[in-house]
């Protein structure tokens, strides 16, 4: 869905190609264009093929996968467009590691909206896409990428450091998505209440704060506090429905290695003590569990 | 179930009514008796109302609802059978304190069934069920009833003290029911598993470690090692559907306030830290709330 309004948004301001999974998704593609619908409205013309030595070596390959799938994408990248710049654009941390020997740009994204179908995307909240130089790459280039993509009728904007926003929003995002995925509550006013012994809202707050603390033993300044985060999301009325409880319900492997699971593995590495993610890591671990065949 | 259990086997010594909440069960009772299948195989006859006042003053009153209808169970008593001992037979802690002024047995039970209909149930696991005096009530008591109960055909001990085994269910209670609930994962070998960082085992384990520092805090000494238990109830390889998996899967209000919930409230009140306890509790109360309506 990322990657979908991406190019249909890209396709008006640069060549685009989309590197595709299934052959019909590429032949609907390079026979119907993709549209977008919602905040905008229009049909891109966009050149889709399965195999990348089909396509035309792009400057920039956003991989917008998710995390699940990060690795089969970047072994389908292997030994070609080796002079691309790839951005990744995923929940968690770790995911440019993917792509190492490369120029490497990391993005987080608060855009999101629903695929329809193959080649129809609805483009639903306008939120904007951060991105930022990993490693040794240029902060030009992000700049430049963030100014394409403003072009393109997307919002974007370019960091130096990434880490403070990239840490804002995997705790949020490991906060919300186990605690959506363990209890079946979309994103609503639960996850902020506070009055009751029991209410979420303190357990999401302990979490937040467990969070906050691997973020200073990383000497990252967060950009946004994710206990606001939280609150005003709730607040919007939106009752957002985070995408690790889609997952659960369709008994699909969740992003949960990559998000809750890279937030506990990184605090070790720090030694700071983080019970309550590591808890909720191993639920969510067990509930992936209790759908496999014994 | 428990209380059709404990009807249709004590029917055969001693004279047995049973106070139902439907008059079409109670219809049924009093006119094709209670059959008990499974390990045993015969009909009791009972005499059965939904009105207390139409049926002959007990000498013991066994109360086996779940603890969601307990209040209500207490409430329909009242003003009834002023010289009946009550036997508590309940998960959790604290059942006892709705039945002041009478006396009062404390028990828990192992065994387990199926309850095929209003008129029929199966006995499947034999195992035993344990009681004590509380507060003032006579030991001798205690004696007694668990005589009756094993001259029926069931298992029962007698305790003078029965909060050391009362201790050891509501730690293995709280624990294996609470991840139950949220993983959907029946008690089967995930429960034990230890090897890997984000294996379940060790969240369970942990659970276990401090539901123990609460218990020794309450100066209780344990009858056995819920850890231990969980560990042999899981090599069993019956994979037991705990009953709060079940509330769950049914969208019922489950037993979290009396089983976690007491938990949570003895260690607050005795100054023990359990935040793994807090959060299921936590996320187990949200799971409750995203069925009901808004």
């Amino acid at each position: 869905m990322i990657g979908s309004l991406f190019a249909g948004h890209l396709g008006r301001v640069c060549e685009v190609s989309v590197l595709c999974r299934r052959d019909e998704h590429a032949r609907a593609l390079n026979e119907h264009g993709l549209r977008v619908s919602g905040r905008h409205d229009y049909v891109t013309r966009v050149r889709a093929a399965t195999d990348p030595a089909e396509l035309p070596e792009p400057e920039l390959a956003i991989v917008a996968t998710k995390t699940t799938e990060l690795d089969a994408a970047a072994a389908r990248l292997a030994g070609h467009w080796d002079a691309a710049a790839v951005m990744t654009v995923q929940n968690g941390l770790g995911a440019e590691e993917a792509f190492a020997g490369r120029p490497v740009l990391s993005a987080v994204t608060f855009m999101s909206g629903t695929r329809h179908s193959d080649t129809h995307v609805e483009y639903i909240l306008d939120t904007e896409t951060w991105l930022g130089p990993y490693g040794e790459t240029p902060y030009d280039l992000a700049e430049e990428v963030a100014a394409t993509i403003v072009a393109s009728g997307l919002k974007a904007r370019a960091f130096a450091d990434l880490r403070p926003a990239q840490w804002s929003k995997l705790i949020f995002n490991a906060t919300v998505n186990a605690v959506a995925a363990l209890t079946g509550l979309p994103h609503d006013p639960h996850f902020a209440a506070r009055e009751h012994p029991g209410d979420l809202g303190r357990l999401v707050f302990d979490l937040v704060e467990e969070g906050k603390r691997v973020a200073e033993a990383a000497g990252v300044e967060l950009h946004e506090d994710p206990w606001e985060m939280n609150v005003l999301a709730t607040h919007r009325g939106s009752r957002h429905y985070p995408s690790m409880l889609e997952d659960v319900d369709a008994h699909r492997p969740t992003e949960i290695e990559h998000i809750t699971g890279a937030l506990v593995r990184e605090a070790t590495r720090l030694g700071v003590p983080v019970p309550l993610h590591t808890a909720l890591y191993r639920l969510v671990r067990g509930k992936e569990a209790s759908w496999q065949p014994d």
